[in-house]
């Protein structure tokens, strides 16, 4: 719980139909805490469940559907009998947010519809900046590039230097879940392989879907599997290249340590196309069931499969 | 869709451990958006779904479960038979927010716990201010005060002078999903109120818990019933006393104009101690079944009920 004090009273007018009233910004604000979601099966198949956890610029509804409305990894999940939890990181979706300067510090970057143009690979960088309509996707993308704008619509403002807030929230809503499959994107993938690193015993594997940072740390890691998910087009973004060049470091070093890494390059095994977001691409649904896969070779499960080996 | 321009570009680290890049906040952001989150039964019992919109610094996690973890009344409504859909206003939540002062205009509120224990009408606001530990709460009152701090880490910035761009993201989603009771809370309520007013073609009926405040017109809205209800312990709250005057105003030209309007004053009707938001409090079920009933009246269903009249 963190306190403002010292400001000013004002008086507002809430609604604008409404009347005014005075409005005192000091007092008691609870900061820091994460926002999660559970959907439970009443028979699951597996005995951990599957957390989510967004990338950098997003929140949970990562998760929920892709932006061309297809059904998301939740329900994927769902379907493979998991039970689920999807989060909100502390700053971002229903997690909510603290003042600034006065408790968050410094204030939030936005994501912009050109940036997560270059940063999800969706196409060349190029001039992309001046001109919208000079955007072309690479070749054979399998991002739903239709739906660009209510992809666009789902980012959300995010703070830089909150490693520990988020991974405090994470592990306090890991305590309560119990030992988990974190399916984690992008920064979330960064996070995820933190968490293993300091409380291998909350996570029961590791699934980093593209991770955009290696913890520089290997602490109990090796006693968690780890599977990392790569898309496509890396050959065009010397950013990416950089990315995912640490996080392979940190791997070599996790394997050397004894740890069990699995690595899910998605053109190595003749899938191309994919984007920075694989679980919203047109081929989503197969990546799920590899994944689900790589899981199930883990952990074949607490009860027997349906027929369709759904 | 809006555009920043003319902003520096900055060398960041995105994340602790990663490695840092140029950020460039210059380019298009998709703004006033809503979230919408729905959950649809395989065979509803009521023709028009329920749709759920939280009050002033709030997002849809007040519909999902209460403070101290019993379910909510999306729970309860697909339980009646409804279709629901749970939305985060615009700047709120999943919907995320758009800097300020360059789209979104002046600095959000934040809700302090203090303010909240005064504005939810938990008890006797004097003192609250200097020590939270004189907080005492009205006898018998039903908001599950064990977990107030739970309620508190769910309140999320807010802006003011928003309406219109709420009220045009709430009718563009109410064009997908079709005419429904609009389940609505505090400054929701005021918005389900002017959206009647302005769009009756998309509003089965208005349930208002707890308005914050009145339209000011009254448009199409004697085409729309609406049932209105209110807790307790207004007697110790002035600006309550205000805010119902007003939204007593508004009900009594709705009648006046041919409208069909219930109120369900709790108290009334020998259900005392409820705060501003009866969905959260002990009673939260038997408040849902009154809401259930009022809507089954008008609406008797295209199913037969279950033996037990869930």
């Amino acid at each position: 719980m963190a306190r403002i004090a010292g400001k000013p009273v004002t008086e507002r007018r809430l609604n604008a139909g409404g009347l005014s009233r005075p409005v005192d910004p000091n007092g008691s604000l609870v900061t820091g805490q994460c926002y999660v979601q559970f959907a439970r099966l009443a028979a699951p198949r597996f005995a951990a469940p599957a957390v989510f956890w967004h990338g950098g610029a997003m929140t949970g509804a990562v998760w929920e559907a892709t932006p061309d409305g297809r059904p998301g990894w939740q329900s994927d999940f769902l379907r493979f009998g998991f039970d689920t939890y999807v989060c909100d990181a502390p700053g971002r979706g229903r997690a909510g947010w603290s003042p600034f300067p006065d408790i968050f510090g410094d204030a939030p970057l936005f994501r912009t519809l050109e940036e997560a143009w270059s940063l999800f690979r969706f196409g060349p960088a190029e001039g992309w900046h001046e001109d919208r309509a000079r955007l072309r996707p690479f070749a054979g993308q399998r991002f739903p590039l239709a739906a660009l704008e209510t992809f666009a619509a789902q980012l959300v403002p995010r703070w830089t230097g909150h490693e520990d807030l988020m991974l405090e929230a994470q592990a306090a809503a890991l305590e309560r879940i119990g030992p988990a499959w974190l399916i984690a994107h992008s920064q979330g993938g960064y996070l995820a392989l933190m968490l293993a690193a300091r409380c291998p015993d909350l996570v029961r594997g590791v699934i980093a879907i593209e991770p955009a940072a290696a913890p520089g740390e290997i602490g109990g890691a090796a006693t968690v599997p780890h599977l990392v998910v790569w898309g496509d087009h890396f050959a065009a973004s010397p950013l990416w290249r950089r990315y995912r060049a640490a996080v392979e470091g940190h791997l070599d070093a996790l394997e050397a340590a004894g740890g069990a890494v699995a690595r899910l390059d998605l053109p190595a095994i003749g899938i191309a196309g994919n984007s920075h977001a694989p679980m919203l691409d047109d081929n989503a649904a197969a990546v799920a069931a590899l994944v689900r896969d790589w899981i199930a070779a883990l952990d074949p499960g607490i009860a027997p499969r349906a027929p369709d080996g759904g």
